[in-house]
């Protein structure tokens, strides 16, 4: 019997608890021991809930518990959570959670005490929810130079942008409507600010490169700023708009950032709509690969919080290497890279003579100004243009 | 520094040879030692290659050299490949393989060689080249229960299918453009008539289950009987038609078949075009995944070995667990299940009165003629019905 305790009964916590339990079967079949939960923390209380008998609301109650040997952090934050995490891995508790601004803050300390305790610090739900993509890129893709890794890796963005899409709405009543619909939060703001797509494609690209990526080096862009005529224009075109957090290798350089972008149907991020999320790695060998699936919400993230807790149960006392050295990596601004823009201008601006240009296009819905797609040019081309109504990039 | 032998130069092999030389760095640092080739074996000779020097035909040089510790069988077929595998096994030299038909045919023994010698049988090259499914099956997808496993398994088939869509073309045409084109081989029967995905969902399946799946028990259509006027159909209702290699657990027991189907664009596979794969997973907590890339090709193929042989060297001397029983599972006809079906008939039939129907079409493209999607049915009250003049699954 392996016993678990699960810091944190919300959204996730509930999950995993109702992954445990209603996959025993299956999940003791793969562990190879019979997975309790024996205790869970949480400052509320649960009356009548199945977790009622083994609610805590003392830390250390899990902490001193010899017989538990796998916490699950589901509370999110820095603060607790880092507290929490880092004594449970010092107690020699191998330790998994789905707090992607704890990993991207504290990786490569956790990580580290993990591997001299010889326990294990695991977090495949802190990106992509329940797409297995932490471990496919440490274990599967191993024989490749990787060249990029793009995801969409926010499903309430992703929502609003094909929501928007879709009905042709602007951006303020679609959020409002995800809102309603418990597809966004009461404060949106990490989500539409970019701010959670830029830590989870730091946490990828510290793992491709087993050092240490500072989310704050990585030039982040939200999608605020994209209305309904963007996204008419993108449809004219053929094209959505999806944010994507990305890194490109190039010239011994890495690349990244979060940013709204128009994509055409030949990339198959295109067909990932609604709260779907996927990642698209891009290798020398393997080409293009894709893993997609719900980024979010309760039972996949749980999902992939329990086939964590079946990964430290299979190496109970062995740790499982992943390098995320302490050094932080140097992240270069995208804007250095050629890539093709979007760019909308009144009708009468003389765009074509400032910047080379592919196409001009026009649309109906916006009337008395025009767009142009320009050829590949450094972002910093971009800088001294004015009259820009708005400006997105081309991937 | 670990020394491999390649059995086999051709497509696959080359390419083993090149992922191995070319990102010899990155598989060092992956490997956590060098990976050179050591040997080839080819009945061939290759005069000015790289391999020149390190060419054999003799296998026995291979099996005899103490310094060779891995052993990558790419020659296909199940004759000589598997007595140099079973050979290499026994030997206590870990192999790593691309050859589905092996797998297929004798998995269970070779897992268990392996198993006892205390050494890696790998295979991850042989479903989906490139695509990680073997590895995340077996070590990510292990909360949840398994309800569905369906792929885009054959790359020849996906592009014939593919460009009949895009090119409203008949099958035979556009068959042949594929064999001048390199996409289909000169003998195309195994991928045509779907043997090549049957024995791929029987792997995938015998995964799953920790047993083993024999493809003949596998009720399979290839694609030889798609016609443009089905393709036509199909976009009317906006639809494709894909060859789906697929397994659906119902009321405790599985279903696998390989069968042309019709699916629309809700379908995440709808998407995957051309030569491209993908696998789509559905767990009872996950909802669906997707892996999605190249599925064939000698350099996604070849690093997915070189990813096997990566693990290989992670784990000399210890065995990996993978479960695939002897005992035969029991696969049952889809036939029994109910599905929805495309019918196409005469105008004049009288169809409506003996199927439940949920719509009827005509198109311009097929004059004289009708078809309609049936409610959900199963498969054996179609058994009667006269004048049909095709029949497709709608998944």
């Amino acid at each position: 019997m392996i016993n678990v305790a699960i810091l944190g009964y919300g959204v996730i916590g509930s999950g995993t608890y109702k992954v445990i339990t209603q996959n025993q079967d299956i999940v003791k079949g793969n562990a190879g021991d019979a997975v309790q939960v024996k205790a869970v923390l949480d400052l509320r209380e649960f009356p009548g809930s199945p977790v009622e008998d083994i609610l805590t609301h003392d830390f250390n109650d899990i902490l001193n518990d010899d017989e538990i040997d796998i916490v699950v952090e589901v509370m999110g934050g820095t603060g607790a959570a880092y507290k929490f995490v880092k004594a449970s891995l010092e107690a020699g508790k191998s330790v998994v959670t789905s707090n992607k601004a704890l990993v991207a803050a504290y990786g490569p300390e956790l990580i580290r005490i993990a591997r001299e305790k010889n326990i294990n610090f695991m977090f495949e739900a802190s990106v992509g929810g329940g797409i297995p993509i932490i471990r496919p890129l440490i274990s599967c893709i191993t024989a490749d130079e990787i060249l990029e890794i793009t995801g969409i890796l926010n499903g309430t963005t992703n929502f609003i942008l094909t929501d928007m899409y879709e009905e042709g709405s602007e951006f303020e009543p679609v959020l409002k409507q995800a809102q309603a619909n418990g597809f966004a939060e009461a404060d949106p703001t990490a989500d539409i600010e970019g701010h959670d797509a830029c830590r989870k494609i730091a946490i990828l690209t510290a793992l491709a490169e087993g050092q240490f990526v500072d989310f704050e080096d990585i030039p982040c862009r939200g999608i605020t700023g994209i209305s309904a005529e963007d996204i008419a224009y993108a449809k004219a075109l053929g094209k959505k708009i999806k944010l994507l957090a990305s890194t490109r290798y190039s010239g011994g350089n890495i690349y990244s950032e979060v940013s709204p972008c128009m994509i055409d149907s030949s990339n198959p991020l295109y067909a990932v709509d609604g709260v779907m999320n996927a990642v698209l790695v891009k290798g020398n060998m393997l080409g293009d690969i894709m893993f997609y699936g719900a980024g979010a919400g309760s039972l996949p993230t749980a999902s992939a919080v329990v086939s964590d807790i079946v990964a430290c149960c299979r190496h109970m006392h062995e740790n499982i290497p992943v390098r995320m050295d302490p050094e932080k990596l140097t992240v270069h601004d995208p804007a250095e890279l050629k890539d093709r823009y979007f760019i909308r201008v009144s009708a009468d601006a003389d765009i074509a003579s400032k910047v080379p240009c592919e196409c001009e296009i026009t649309i109906p819905d916006a009337e008395g100004e025009k767009a142009v797609i320009t050829k590949a040019i450094a972002g910093a081309e971009l800088k001294d243009l004015e009259g820009i109504i708005s400006c997105i990039k081309v991937r």
